[in-house]
């Protein structure tokens, strides 16, 4: 079962111009094996970490989304591992927001209708089996599923794993660590105590609860080319395809909401008054079902500073930035991260610590950036997408967009479908502002000027 | 070796109509001690766990400030044990700020120049084993030293510790374990891996380092009755005296200044350029071993919500709210945690998880005002005290506080003398910038209005 396509290049040393380091990687979800892959690529001996069992042959994966919304950023990191087309090839594009209103009515919003450039729907556990079996190519990179990091020692490059079925500890080290452990890393969790570590950890108020809109008749029961959207003030419900034609559906409220549904007739009442639309299609039983399987999980947006520590270890992804889920940038920022770490390695006259600190000091703005933007996105979605002012000011992108692609591109644009670094695309939103307030107030005092113009006869009769 | 006053209660239950709870407190510092006292006057059962050695029979106390400025809220702690005079006895007053300009010259500011009131330099070690030995009267007071905390299970109360010498795992359990041990606190380690716990550490670019200004011919050096600042825009170096008569020098900079400084060369022609004065004050080689003898240390300040988990655990003091010590409120803010925790304990109706969860929400606002304040004052300290304004601001807080001292109220002087909660303080004080701009603005229309009556003949040429 590989899914992966061919390398472009035969020979990983060809890429790595320095010494062969070992390497361990801490977690191999999506950000740990493609971390695993580029090393790889450039020769180094990787071992992968994991705590989970393979997830090729696990039945569900708990507690994380099923699918993602892929992006620019995601898609780049892919491309430069040789992977990108065989994700896309399966992937649902999504061309815009489908907006449901309480009433039932959708409304469609383009992402971008110059240069159609999209989202795309990917599962989360087929794009990791894809990362994984890429990986089988390289003998350089050595799997052990089942082992729980317990310990790192990082001025020494040591590891104390405990082995699940046998709760055998395992030692193991490196010289270099890389946690890809995700929002919960045990490996930052020791960067944590290092005296100098920036850390902040938020939890929003919402937590998040995920149904499903299944196939009928063999076929999608929504139009399936959007990610579709419930705003609803305090809530939110979205939806994005998957393969089998079902939609992944994401509840998200605050937690005091969801404690006040305590029973059928609640969680009908509820989505009766909020999401009518959604309850013929998800199915009165199966919204019961799945709502009170399982609890509601928190959401939580984490920075920190640095990402490393001395020349022997790194955080990535989520371990370095989790993110509140609302810009659907999580993934796409960890896997730039790869990109970012793999650029640096190229660079042959850098030392691994120096790759490190560099690693640190140009990632930490835009990582602190996607975080504020994904959070600030969270109201939007959620708020302004329903106001007037928010699709007036998308109207308006839209066509600044449409006649000057090259000068004037939108920011989820900027985000979604370019590499600009993440606080450049907000340094980006604030110059559009700026330059919209004032363009706002030369019309206006032109409006007034040639008012006066007209009924006074010109303006001298001002100016006296 | 005794130094406790009798209390004022002859029966610790008195205080108490709950039942009493076995306590566990983590940390036997200064606000360990003062919990475990002030559980054990109601009459519980109180466990203390201190994983140094009993500091009283300790030489040194590492990697901590040697003295401290005790204010209002420590001092109102203290009197609710029946300590506050025993400490005040031989604590050494601080009316005001003794400025050294670079030239050496001195500028006095008092703290409070309408009531007298001031702050109060005490040991550390001296305070803490004032606290230990009244806990002695206390049969219900158990200690154990030498236990360093390994694990918690909240949900359960189960903790266990190792003991130092032995290295032997020893379990206890407890119906409420409070989490006093300081800014590194394992206790709230483990809680912030909770989901929904908020948590921040932030550390500050600044390390500080102690030096000594000791004792001459049997006398104090300097004016021993106020804390002395040396304010050096990025720089900054503070003096508290000391029972035996000399001053505990702190000197504060960011670490990549003391980086700079490499040789006793290098010390000194620091110590010429910037604070000449304090040179033969401290004496050549006395400043060169100390300097050299220890690293600077990092300052971090740390922001948590909630401060509870469910109904068995609680962090109090620098484990809740570590701050940096440029307000001198740490140790205050720490003691006046156990003034509003045993208020709670006091209201016979409320459950133990009620008053942890009352605790958190009556608390946590003050306390992340204080770290802010503490932040702020970090740059009042070193740069504000020398610009014009500050003073002229500082002179007009006094006047008006001298005119109206039940109204006006300087922020400084109601955090160190009141005990109006910090979130107020800070709020008062928006109020009196607010009130003084809005006089400025008057003063300045007035003063216009009356050019104008003077030079135009009267108001009625401007109406026109």
């Amino acid at each position: 079962m590989s899914h992966a396509i061919p390398l472009t290049t035969n020979n990983g040393n060809a890429l790595n111009s320095r010494a062969p380091l070992k390497v361990a990687i801490i977690g191999g979800g999506l950000v740990g094996s493609l971390a695993a892959l580029s090393f790889a690529r450039r020769g180094h001996e990787v071992h992968l970490y994991e705590y989970r069992e393979d997830i090729r042959r696990a039945e569900l994966v708990q507690g994380r989304s099923i699918n993602l919304a892929l992006s620019q950023r995601g898609r780049k990191a892919l491309a430069e591992v040789g992977l990108e087309q065989e994700v896309l090839a399966t992937a649902i594009p999504m061309r815009g927001r489908m907006l449901h209103d309480i009433k039932g009515n959708r409304t469609v919003v383009i992402y971008d209708p110059c240069t159609n450039q999209c989202l795309y729907s990917v599962g989360r556990k087929y794009l990791n089996e894809v990362l994984l079996n890429a990986g089988e190519k390289f003998p350089n990179i050595h799997r052990h599923f089942e082992h729980k990091l317990n310990y790192v020692n990082f001025n020494e490059g040591r590891m104390e794993f405990k082995r699940a079925p046998s709760k055998e500890i395992v030692e193991d080290n490196a010289d270099l660590i890389v946690g890809c452990d995700g929002a919960f890393s045990t490996v930052r969790q020791q960067m944590v105590r290092a005296p100098g570590f920036n850390y902040s950890q938020e939890y929003i108020e919402h937590g998040y609860l995920e149904l499903c809109i299944p196939a009928k008749d063999g076929e999608f029961q929504m139009p399936e080319n959007y990610l579709h959207i419930w705003p609803r003030d305090e809530f939110m419900m979205i939806a994005l395809p998957n393969q089998d034609k079902s939609f992944t559906v994401t509840l998200s409220m605050p937690f005091k909401v969801f404690k006040t549904i305590r029973s059928s007739e609640d969680l009908l009442n509820f989505f009766h008054k909020y999401y009518a639309d959604a309850v013929p299609l998800i199915g009165k039983e199966r919204l019961i079902k799945d709502f009170f399987k399982s609890r509601p999980q928190h959401l939580v947006s984490v920075k920190c500073y640095p990402y490393h520590y001395g020349s022997k270890a790194l955080i990535l992804g989520d371990a370095a930035h989790a993110m509140v889920p609302y810009y659907g940038q999580g993934l796409n920022a960890g896997m730039e991260d790869c990109t970012l770490l793999l650029s640096l390695f190229n660079q042959p006259n850098l030392s691994t610590a120096e790759i490190l600190e560099q690693f640190t000091e140009l990632r930490w703005r835009d990582a602190h950036a996607i975080c504020d933007l994904a959070m600030y996105n969270y109201v939007e979605m959620r708020d302004l997408t329903k106001r007037l002012s928010f699709r007036w000011r998308k109207w308006l992108d839209t066509q600044l967009f449409r006649w000057f692609p090259n000068f004037w591109v939108p920011l989820y644009n900027s985000v979604s479908f370019t590499s600009m670094p993440y606080s450049q695309c907000i340094a980006n939103r604030k110059w559009q502002d700026k330059l919209l307030q004032n363009v706002l107030i030369s019309a206006s005092l032109a409006f007034v000027a040639m008012t006066a113009f007209k009924y006074y006869g010109g303006f001298q009769t001002i100016t006296l």
